[in-house]
């Protein structure tokens, strides 16, 4: 069992929206930010190599539900966690509060897959030695 | 029993990444686009004035499901239409296609409040001629 | 002499900040678009091929000066032409308004390279049946 | 004389295109939100109140110049400093490198404003005592 993993995020001007709050849409942003952080903090990264070719692991799906509007220079934390982690895919966890309220919470889904510059992405098993990395933030 | 509307959308050079195909949150920038584009035709907008102040659809929740990558100046069929018309609540389906194959389905799903300068938005019932106008793409 | 050429743009509740009004960086991206726009109104690509690979114009410089504010909706007329068209290099200008009055103008410079897999891109003279099409737009 | 201010920023993934290199019009919303943090280290904010209302200093012009691509995840040192306080105006410059060599580098200048409800932003001289902060980055 692993644990999760926190960062923190201020909510730049870009951020918002004419509504005077952080844009729904950039926590999908926001999202795939704390992913690499994440990533990066466990060594690993967006794009593999191994004897065949390239591994990535292409988006099938991404969430978000909203519960309090944050504003320009909010500070949010971000809790990240991997709530599934199958043979080929990955489903991301992310909870977002400021002042220790909750703000949004999101999943995103990840599948792994062998690039081809000739034809699109296949699906394949996870790499051992990646799916014992992402374990360690499994909760 | 409605009928969904339909619009078009022209990937551009800032909604792609470094992989080569557009973002997968730009999808959801393209969903609020279509919704809005929705509104005007329905003589709706995003924003109302009644007596006691202003009204609004603040977002509750957002989705996507993605099935194939779309590439720069890739032109998409974008299918709107409400697929749960609540007291309270609307939820939008938008069904992006390119060259008849299916690339992205989301939702959205925004509640009827009313704002105030003092606290959070209150949810209340949509007005009956909002409502009205809105039921026209309910399938 | 050529002949500028115009286009619209609405502001989309994306483009706006919690000032209210269409963000300051957001007009580099419409004059992106709107140059894309005229290059495919030309004939013209954003990267073309000959028998000795790729060639492309990457950006050395973007400007904007701001005369007015535009809000979510608004509407914008942009007129595009070339003020410079060099052996190598291409200056757009990008004049934005709005019922009738100036909001923006813009210039952005571009040089003809061929790109290569191994190193940085190299500038070149733009092949002449480029610079013809392109010289449709001279002012 | 004052003394530059120094940050850091990552390219992000949303951040680049499908050039493979951070898009150019990033680069403003990088300095903008370089200002901002600056601002914050000097103790001001982008919105100040006095006994006669708001006070806020909408841009008037930006401009970047790119000398080199950098690619995700790159992390660019950007040096931020004032080239110009004027009576009502401030051009802040950024410096943007990536080991060691120069990537790009861009101006900004803003104008003290009163904002009014009723009609658009009034410029004024900047008040002594944000301009007494503001000069220490004067370079």
């Amino acid at each position: 069992m692993g644990q999760s993993y926190h960062t923190t995020r201020r909510v730049e001007f870009r951020d918002t929206d004419a509504a005077g709050i952080a844009h729904f849409s950039v926590f999908f942003v926001y999202m795939e930010q704390a992913e690499h952080e994440l990533l990066r903090h466990l060594g690993l990264s967006v794009m593999f190599h191994d004897d065949h070719g390239k591994i990535s692991f292409p988006r099938v799906g991404a969430r978000c539900d909203y519960q309090r509007a944050v504003k320009f220079e909010d500070i949010m934390d971000i809790e990240v966690s991997i709530v599934r982690l199958g043979t080929k895919s990955v489903t991301f966890e992310f909870n977002f509060s400021h002042d220790g309220q909750a703000v949004a919470s999101g999943q995103t889904t990840t599948v792994c897959c062998r690039l081809s510059d000739t034809g699109p992405p296949q699906s394949m098993p996870i790499p051992t030695w990646i799916a014992e990395k992402l374990s360690e933030v499994v909760v």
